[in-house]
């Protein structure tokens, strides 16, 4: 017997259709003899409606009140999942966030989770019911509805799955696993049958989006093995412990033959690029330009900035999410007299390419291969960053595809032609 | 200062600006000084959509997880109406049936409220805020979701106001308050100032659908005074206190001068007639009529048995609601033996007439002016059944209209021409 959790996204949800056949896959796993816990999203678009109701009312809505509107959502799937189960004669019942407890700070629309008492999880699964939690829900400490922020229902999963010491955490998504890189571009692309905590935190955060940044921060921490599954291979597929999917792991349980030296190749044409010219050279100068920033909550990603050689100024580069160029440009300029740079240029049209693996950690000559092989291919690399596990470029977006295509192979992460 | 409850339906709920226009509503009691709790039903359509879900989903659901799915809708407007709230600059916050809580029994989709812990509430109260409370939900003993049934807004609006002590529990809904009968049909019905518990009652349940019946049985108990207002009037209207609506109170409360004789004719087309023919005239046999009925939960409302002259057996007629009869029918014809009965007759082209009044305990001859008065018109009485405050009679239903007219008429209840 084993513990699991089990969590469906939006689309899994979508209708009562689809919320059957959800019933019809936890229905396996709890015949099989394990616990199951199953974690729920709203009804794709539902959260969506719910926001805009709370944005019609007031464009300043109080958070405490939005986190009662869209709760709904979730609530309202993880009652019908519960029917849906007892139809097919799983004994199964809702927990909501306040039921359980799940307890989160006071963060209301992007709460974070803290403990969640199991004990009456504990005894409702040790009487073989299935446990059908809304995601993306929690109770705060003076008794308020929570929600964790868009997504949250995957830490969700991942939380519930720490707190109740699962097995596994399985993330049925609409996608069957995580791939080398995206399938879209490279249609040679592999799934991996394993992945490090480390890596997958690195290709979500650079656009491989199969989970939320987040949980997967948690699962790393809480040390959940988290199983990457698609929700739409049909129900009479083999059960989610035989299935290929990906699992989310710890190094060590990478053996040496699995290893690879990279794991993955991400891209990412959500930044924009801004230079500023003539900044002065002097210190605190830099701190300056990203003082305003920081002030704004602006993610600034890569930084470059190039010595000045016998002049008095320098020019910096650096990248923020392509959505909030506008206000970043509006805090620059209204910090201009402060920072004292000369001119302010921006670009959206570049992308960001990383080459993702712990094996980098003990190989030497990764980053010298990917600027090899693009310089090879006449691509520019107008910024460099890179982290122990990452090297990541900023080229021209128009070169997104071919780029990801020679690194792919360069790395050797090609999968063999079909026997 | 004073306390208030004011409590909105479906309708005043669907949509934003519907939401507004609550809320700006709410902002005139609360700026005058009252001290204001809100309860609010879902959006118009919203429960029959979540009904719709786990009927779908399972038409023998489980009514724990129903409970859990349809009081979203009502958390839904709750939140959305405190933000609406904020928005004009009024304090605000939702207050959920688990919050406050709400204790209910443990009869899932039909609960009954218990007690309301209204600690948190005063304190809010006190400060300045309004209170805006989920119609129709509450928590069980074991702290799972309740719904009260359908239409249970306006008893959890009664509960509320009985709980607060508060001075009046203000219903606004699609009509402006209870006429002597319906206006469709007697274009001169009046508007009551005021109609005591009991009368309401009676109207309530014989087809006045202004409030729940069970609201009204719970106002009656708890003597809370209740007033019918409609919420289609603008914004710019009198103040609730001032507003010509329908004060439901106790008897005393009505003055001498005040008081009717007869205080409005309802009519009810949704019962069904059978007759049981050539049942045998002997102790038990009326016995075994009812007990299968009442076995099926079949509410049985008029019944006549005539005296058998010089035979041994009798016929037997009596009405159920229409939505019953084929179950009644059922239900008789697997007790055949038992009741032994001849012909099974039924006939659902009737209508019910009721004349109510508290005043007609002190005045005779009420019910001949009713058969006076049906027979002048050639109205034939099917049968009759009487209460201290209510004589009704059973008529072929294509004859409601003229019966209502001409009683209205008799019993002096035509408004006055306009001046």
């Amino acid at each position: 017997m084993a513990r699991i959790v089990m969590k469906f996204g939006g689309t899994s949800m979508a209708g009562i259709e689809r919320i059957r056949s959800v019933a019809a896959r936890v229905k396996r796993e709890a015949e099989a003899g394990n616990q199951v816990a199953v974690v729920v999203s709203a009804m794709a678009g539902e959260t969506d409606r719910l926001v805009g109701f709370c944005r019609e009312a007031s464009p300043l809505y109080d958070p405490r009140e939005y986190d009662v509107v869209v709760a709904a959502g979730e609530q309202v799937t993880s009652g019908l999942l519960a029917i849906a189960l007892q139809a097919i004669g799983v004994p199964a019942r809702s927990w909501l966030g306040w039921q359980l407890p799940i307890h989160t700070d006071d963060a209301f629309a992007k709460a974070r989770i803290g403990t969640i008492d199991t004990a009456a999880l504990d005894e409702s699964l040790a009487r073989g019911e299935v446990a059908v939690i809304p995601g993306f829900q929690g109770k705060s400490v003076d008794g308020r509805v929570t929600t964790l922020g868009r997504g949250g229902s995957d830490t969700s999963a991942v939380a519930v799955a720490a707190a109740m010491k699962a097995d596994r955490c399985d993330i049925y998504t609409d996608v069957d696993g995580v791939y080398t890189t995206d399938p879209r571009i490279v249609p040679r692309a592999r799934k991996l049958a394993k992945v490090t905590y480390e890596e997958m935190l690195e290709l979500a955060s650079v656009g491989a989006k199969v989970l939320q940044t987040r949980s997967v921060g948690l699962a790393m921490k809480e040390k959940v093995r988290v199983q990457v599954l698609s929700s739409f291979t049909d129900a009479d597929a083999p059960m989610a412990d035989t299935l290929p999917g990906t699992m989310i792991v710890a190094e060590e349980e990478i053996t040496e033959v699995e290893r690879q030296l990279i794991t993955g190749i991400a891209h990412d044409k959500n930044e924009a690029k801004i230079t500023l010219t003539a900044v002065p050279d002097k210190p605190g100068a830099v701190a300056a330009i990203f003082e305003p920033l920081a002030a704004a909550s602006i993610n600034v990603d890569m930084i470059i900035q190039n010595i000045a050689h016998g002049s008095a100024s320098t020019d910096v580069t650096f990248t923020v999410p392509s959505a909030d160029l506008a206000r970043s440009i509006e805090a620059l300029n209204q910090g201009r007299e402060a920072i004292g740079f000369g001119e302010l240029i921006h670009d959206t049209r570049v992308a960001k390419i990383s080459v993702v693996g712990v094996g980098m950690r003990s190989h030497a000559g990764v980053a010298s291969t990917m600027f090899t092989t693009l310089g090879a291919r006449g691509i520019n690399i107008q910024a460099i960053s890179t982290s122990e596990i990452k090297v990541s470029v900023l080229i021209h977006e128009d070169e997104t595809e071919l780029a990801v295509r020679v690194l792919h192979t360069a790395y050797g992460l090609d999968a063999e032609e079909a026997a």
